[in-house]
């Protein structure tokens, strides 16, 4: 019999998101998993793992005809099937784990592909979603951290161990940057996450006496931000704007490098889309090199969140 | 009969080589044109390029064998077989000249094959230089400007319009950078190329009183620090001591996109291998993300500077 479903998952931090998928993109049956209970023990992670998505495809009714298992998890390595040194997962913070081959053992010999997260989410909007029709574009996840996925002549850039694509941590304050969880300084995972969002409110607060309505919250999240802002917050709103600009001039470097059409972007942060657009317009187009200038599109994913990382974990599968 | 010879041209500012190359790579005949005499008049250049071009075939003894013509140019556009303000060169600096359909009518029709000067350079070093065997690298052209080719997976980024790969043009001072001949500040180009080490040495000369042999220099040339350099000149070896480390923090962030397994140097400037290379080194291995400490080579062209662009050229004609 021709096996015509594939799964889904989404490894992240702190919960790990399955889903059974049809050829037309529908997610037929999904569950979820915690992923930060399990310590450094790696083998009980993927444990687990295999028994939620064999649960799954019960659910689905699809036993047996399961043709391969996509998954997107931070630092994936998609030649290796390895997952390495991901710092926001306990099990894989120290250590490099075999994690396609011990997944696959676990499933009985279901085969499975492997990315970083945002790649599989660069996959995704490729297959399903506001990129789809694109050769060439540049997928930036703003969530937790700042991941992305680059896309040249309708393939993902794996480079030459499959680590490419880390523009999160590439430099964007040059001079006293801000300490980074990747060890370094000025990145721009450590201004245009949502954590990085909210580091910029409690120093911005910290260091002036403007009234804000950030003033009356207990440990800022980025979510905080944005509901300040939606109240025209004056500090809400320039964290944006900087917030914004820091990552429109960013993309004018990225632009230079591949040309694309447009950069999508994607995750919790990027529902901030409404005073982040402008800002990042601006900058993009103010720096960016002549004959880029005006040309270059900025896109939000149109994928439901819960499903877009499935989606695009389980696009890989059909390559298996 | 089948067609075994193709034709390289290498457009520059100053002069464009030409050379009759088989398919072992070997350049039979060969030579060089200025570039510079025709003003603004592209049809001027292009018919005089189209003559040397039929010379060169004549004495090479090889008319009506020649299978097509590559032609690396400044800005030149693989897509559109254009060259489109291009600042350097004269006929095309205001307008984008239809360069290969007007190459391809003078030369009864042989076809033309274009793209810019530092991608010739990466799909030479691919097909006969140090980059061999190699699926994923960075070229880097280091002259009067900074030029760059991208190859991922064994083949050039050309991105969305064409013009994937301006590296020349990423930031590398944010605040108060020098102003590039782009018309922005701060880029790669401005400090790192032939004429920006040339105004290194102008500005710390001014700013400073250190005592160094390049004071006695009028119209100081990179040539000019490179010879100071060899007579132990402190200037001059600072100088690139600076220039190393501002190439070796942008290499870093060069990784994080498409983690090439070497950056290949090429240009007048990459002559000054013995001073640039340990900054370099130190600069990318103390900047890059951990994955990549150690990693990344760096990696001198080891074709003749003469031939090597005609190679470059040539090479992309065999596609035709």
């Amino acid at each position: 019999m021709e096996k015509e479903f594939v799964v889904g998952i989404d490894v992240g931090g702190q919960t790990s998101k399955i889903g059974v998928v049809d050829a037309r993109g529908t997610v037929i049956a999904q569950t979820v998993i915690r992923s930060d209970t399990y310590g450094s023990d790696a083998d009980a992670f993927i444990d687990a793992l295999a028994a939620a998505v064999k649960g799954c495809i019960k659910e689905a009714g699809k036993e047996g005809e399961i043709r391969g298992v996509g998954v997107g998890a931070p630092n994936g390595n998609y030649y290796t099937g390895e997952v390495a040194f991901a710092p926001n997962l306990a099990w894989a913070a120290k250590q490099a784990v075999k994690f396609s081959d011990k997944l696959t053992k676990k499933l009985d010999g279901i085969p499975v592909s492997l990315t970083n997260d945002a790649n599989a989410a660069a996959v995704g909007e490729m297959t399903y979603g506001v990129a789809r029709g694109m050769k060439n574009f540049i997928m930036i996840t703003l969530g937790t951290g700042v991941g992305s996925g680059i896309v040249v002549d309708g393939k993902v850039v794996y480079g030459h161990d499959g680590f490419a694509g880390e523009l999160g941590h590439t430099n964007v304050v040059r001079h006293n940057g801000r300490a980074c969880g990747c060890g370094r300084n000025g990145c721009l995972e450590a201004y245009c996450s949502a954590m990085g969002v909210a580091r910029t409110a409690r120093e911005w607060l910290e260091h002036s006496k403007e009234p804000s309505l950030l003033r009356e919250v207990e440990n800022i999240t980025s979510k905080d931000v944005y509901e300040a802002a939606k109240e025209g917050d004056k500090v809400a709103l320039d964290i944006f704007e900087y917030t914004g600009t820091l990552l429109g001039t960013a993309f004018s470097d990225f632009i230079a490098f591949s040309a694309p059409e447009a950069i999508v972007l994607f995750g919790g942060l990027a529902r901030s889309k409404e005073f982040l657009y402008e800002p990042m317009m601006k900058a993009m187009n103010g720096n960016v090199l002549q004959i880029w200038k005006d040309k270059v599109k900025i896109v939000f994913s149109s994928l439901k969140e819960s499903d877009a990382a499935i989606l695009g974990a389980s696009a890989l599968a059909w390559e298996l």
